[in-house]
């Protein structure tokens, strides 16, 4: 018998971080803030006042005010609370497909004497492509893992891949569908074991774990932030590099914004000696302002409170699905999954639509997956139950 | 003895579409909507609009509904309005600076057996950068076109730097410091007659001026929308692709977006057969919805009738400059210039300031420019008279 959502939410120290967020009363339920988070309250006030008051009034002397700084400004406050990264080496701008591009050319770049990359045919679907066009233009074979949706990135597994001429390897710190979680820290001790770099995706982790780059030895990083950043559709993404690479690290669209004085227009390109250089042109300065309240409210929050949260919301997520008999690929262990849990359905795309027919808002991934998506800060626990009670009631319609 | 600024305001025809924008009392005037454009009343809306309802309520279903089309569904009420370019060769995304190194790499993959690109060293900085460095990355050598700072690139100067080897031109329609117009149909022709493509940049003619990238036979174009098309501070880019290039086009940058099926998640690439080929990642929809808002401003007034009160504002800004016995670099001709008129004065950084003291928002452009960016669905001819009765004062002042 499982323990009443209301218990569980009256239990919750994370509860009144609920009220913070723009809930819709016609929906059941929201379990799909892994792919869009939802909105908090702060950000629809800040946003009103950046286009009245900064954009509106201040005009072109926002750039003076602060705008210029605020990639790399808004990139440390993300960095030091989220990512356990020092000031200087994390910038907000583009999207992640975009820094991903330029990540990868950086880190071919940091191993020019090698020329294999390395990369889980699981990963998402920007990665692989980019994996794959970017070793192309820069001559390097790609060679992939290959490990069954449930299956952990083992250090094992790894390992047999990996040897003299690997140059890079790139990963997904969670699976956008299973929701497995890698060992960041020995993974990225096994890679540079074998003299590579590695780049890791955070899209699904950052957010919902503690993460620490700097004393975990990464090398490189990127992740979005309209996940559990909550930062809304499109907002832009960030990257990360470690110290040691900054000083040599090289990336293609060598813009105005990755100069060493963007206002001096000089004629000859001289490339910012900071993480500048990982810009290229003007990022959204609505899209940075939007991050920052996302940033913030975590950090109020903390990582570790909110992964305490996100394990309990998966474990009773898988719970209730064994009551029920569904099939969950997931890793049944919390400390292998990151904070959402999929299910394997017939029909999960009839499924996916039955249930948001009833206020219930799944995501659906090709072929018969159901992800359910848990925001620790958003999702509460009655949440969950409804949620997954009207899932429930969809599989068993279809198999009717 | 110069028209007064009231009566050359209530003769101008788009002089109501002044109170669609928010207007600061606080500023005697602002001119460098060239650089940042004003706020449209509409888009403090329409922004928070989208934020409470479509972000906030919608949620992830935001996608199905009109979200993923955006980039193209604005990109041709952009085209359409704005560029004579038929629907399905523009699209909305990223920054100029990511446009242009797409279209760069594009450019050159159209003429695989050439090996020159040619630029002006007037043109902007990102031009100048990423030509540089594509060039470099791509194996092929920079002719340089070096015009005088008020030089137009006339069609018989570039006709001497080009030849059998060139594969790509870039250029600017309107420089960014001086306000020269370049011819761009001549030019066009020009480059075709030799066998190369050309690249337009068009950051400072879109929304002044009209434009046809159709019926001019243009390859490539990119521009941005935060100057005239008032859609805020890193609001997105556009870029525009001939139909003739778009089945075989490529550009490096390959995501997600660019697939032919942005939900299948399949296993290999295939590339979009329209103008989503060009995509990457997930881009901006608070951007993309700021864009559609400038877009229809401009369409509701017309192109040229835009052109005609631009027209008449550099000439009003020309005469008052010219009575005050100011040096100006722009083309004296209006037909040879776009929305702006540049001045050289010695100390321009401290006038530039002074201006600033006094209420008037001017461009300051390394080393000794002055910019005066005139917007003509904001700027009024009152605001003109008074931004240049003040720089002409801090221009006296500086001289004592």
């Amino acid at each position: 018998m499982t323990t009443p959502p209301d218990v569980l939410d009256a239990a919750d120290p994370l509860a009144a971080f609920r009220d913070r967020f723009v809930i819709d009363d016609d929906l059941v339920a929201y379990l799909d803030g892994n792919s869009l988070g939802r909105l908090p309250r702060a950000t629809v006030d800040r946003l009103g006042a950046f286009v009245r008051e900064e954009w509106g009034s201040r005009l072109i002397r926002g750039w003076d005010d602060a705008w210029v700084d605020l990639p790399v400004t808004v990139g440390d406050e993300l960095g030091e609370a989220l990512l356990g990264a020092a000031a200087g080496r994390t910038v907000i701008a583009d999207s992640t497909s975009v820094n991903l591009y330029k990540l990868l050319h950086a880190a071919i770049g940091a191993r020019p004497d090698r020329d294999e990359i390395v990369i889980d045919a699981t990963n998402f679907p920007t990665d692989r492509y980019l994996v794959e066009s970017v070793a192309a233009a820069r001559g390097l074979t790609v060679r992939w893992l290959r490990p069954d949706l449930v299956d952990n990135v083992t250090v094992d597994a790894l390992a047999d891949v990996l040897g003299a001429r690997t140059a890079v390897v790139v990963l997904s710190q969670v699976d956008y569908r299973s929701g497995t979680l890698v060992d960041l820290p020995a993974v990225t001790r096994l890679v540079h074991e074998h003299g590579a770099v590695i780049v890791w995706d955070l899209c699904h982790s950052v957010g919902v774990m503690p993460i620490a780059l700097d004393s975990a030895d990464v090398d490189f990083a990127v992740g979005c932030t309209y996940k559990y950043l909550n930062s809304g559709p499109g907002a832009p993404a960030f990257l990360y590099v470690a110290e040691r690479h900054l000083s040599a690290v090289t990336q293609p669209i060598a813009g105005w914004w990755s100069a060493s004085d963007l206002f001096a227009m000089s004629e000859t390109y001289e490339v910012a000696p900071t993480i500048r250089r990982m810009l290229s042109g003007t990022p959204s300065v609505a899209g940075i302002v939007a991050v920052q309240e996302g940033v913030r409210l975590i950090a109020e929050a903390g990582v570790d409170a909110i992964r305490a949260k996100s394990e309990a919301l998966t474990a009773y997520t898988v719970e209730l699905l064994d009551d029920a008999g569904l099939e969950i690929v997931t890793p049944r262990e919390p400390a292998s999954r990151g904070s959402h849990v999929t299910v394997r359905a017939p029909e999960a795309r009839r499924v996916a639509d039955a249930m948001i027919e009833r206020g219930v808002v799944p995501d659906f991934r090709e072929p018969d997956l159901i992800r359910l998506g848990l925001s620790p800060l958003s999702t509460s626990f009655a949440e969950v139950e409804a949620g997954v009670r009207i899932l429930v009631d969809c599989v068993g319609g279809t198999r009717r």
